[in-house]
């Protein structure tokens, strides 16, 4: 590894940014709470709009925020064993899947509850299409990664797909978030939206903090100067492979 | 470069991923003017909702079919020389250009007409962010990568962050394109959206098209084996400046 002064500034860089990430992620899930717990009432598990609040809130935590942090612990974890952190990535996203259910929970019991049909919205549509590739991404990936049995090669074939579909389900949950803002604004302050009144300030707000988290949690693990560094170990392990099958290595720093 | 059956294998499947993002690109083209054209009435240019009606689709044409294309030329003109792709690269951007400012005034023109404020949701926010980066993009990426004064060491700096940006800003178009679908659907089928209709189910099919031709599009051009490779003269320039500062070389197949 080569060390220079611009490499050392860049490195330098990389806490910046996460802590920007964390702020913008944080202030996310605040706002979403605001938005909900002030302007649309409160949470509750009746049926009622308060049981739909939670949705929403459990959302921006499951599938962006936390999703989002997952992602990251490959570039906050840099000197940490490779299992330790693909166990540590797996159980992040493990808790965002249970907030993820139950705000889906909440969504489907608040719609039961008032007779509102399901699934017609393309919020719906990217919605449910986003859950369902995030569980076979989270199958897949414990099978492929953290199965012991499973080979360096099929890893290596296996990890660029991972690591396409990973950062594109997160985008496409983002995608989505702006939709179901969108959508609530209409569905409730639609006299009032255009007036450039406080609520819809808020939440359009809340869209673009969740577009800069997001674009920034991609640069991060995009830029190519802060990927993953394999330790000798892993080095040698991925030297072998290569040897053997003259194409990449499988613990590069790609982030598997 | 080394040859081997995969490889091979990988390089002959480029043609079928690039064909899959004409027949997306140009679905999403016909899908959003049979919606305007047949289920909205058609088009316009006199202030009612016909005017209206000019804007998804020159917005779809430019900001999305377009801005995909001429990304894809790094990729479909791989043996051409790297002056004459990124000019097309500009060209096809600003044509796109065009058919944006076109989609905007009609919006504008038809808002002023009918006394409906500007400005005010979030698909407004993101899509006037998202034509300002694209403008400040184009004309930096022109004095970078087409001004003939301009340093090796200075395209190499800024190319990461034009790809960056780039594909950042594409995305950014097809997710302003879905709040744009969602806007205008609770805004003039509200009433019979939650019952499947037609034309609600036609537009969430084109929210989903729009979102296959964005992954596809990026796919293709992250896809680290269709990367586009230097010829000899611009490997060997590379070379001299990789020399120069022991970093990437200005000339790698990133897609300046």
């Amino acid at each position: 590894m080569e060390s220079n002064p611009l490499e050392e500034h860049s490195q330098g860089l990389l806490p910046w940014f996460i802590a920007a990430t964390q702020i913008l992620g944080l202030a996310a899930v605040i706002i979403t709470g605001v938005w909900m717990g002030y302007y649309q009432g409160g949470f509750g598990w009746d049926g009622s709009s308060l049981e739909f609040n939670v949705h929403p809130l459990c959302m921006v935590i499951g599938m962006v925020f936390l999703y989002g942090d997952s992602i990251l612990v490959y570039r906050v974890f840099k000197n940490e064993s490779k299992t330790t952190v693909k166990i540590l990535h797996a159980a992040i996203h493990l808790i965002g899947l249970v907030a993820t259910i139950v705000g889906l929970i909440s969504v489907f019991g608040y719609h039961s509850a008032q007779n509102i049909p399901n699934m017609y919205s393309l919020h719906s549509w990217c919605g449910i299409i986003c859950i369902i590739l995030f569980c076979v991404q989270w199958v897949v990936g414990l099978i492929f990664f953290l199965f012991p049995g499973m080979s360096y090669s099929l890893r290596a074939c296996y990890r660029p797909l991972h690591v396409y579909f990973g950062l594109g389900i997160f985008i496409l949950a983002i995608g989505t978030s702006l939709l179901g803002i969108t959508e609530k604004l209409l569905f409730s302050i639609s006299d009032t939206y255009s007036k450039f009144v406080a609520e819809g300030v808020l939440a359009n707000v809340l869209g673009l903090v969740l577009v800069s988290f997001g674009s920034t949690v991609v640069y991060i693990v995009t830029r190519s100067e802060w990927k993953r560094v394999s330790s000798p170990e892993e080095e040698a392990l991925s030297m072998h492979f290569k040897t053997l099958t003259e194409r990449d290595s499988p613990d590069s720093p790609q982030g598997s």
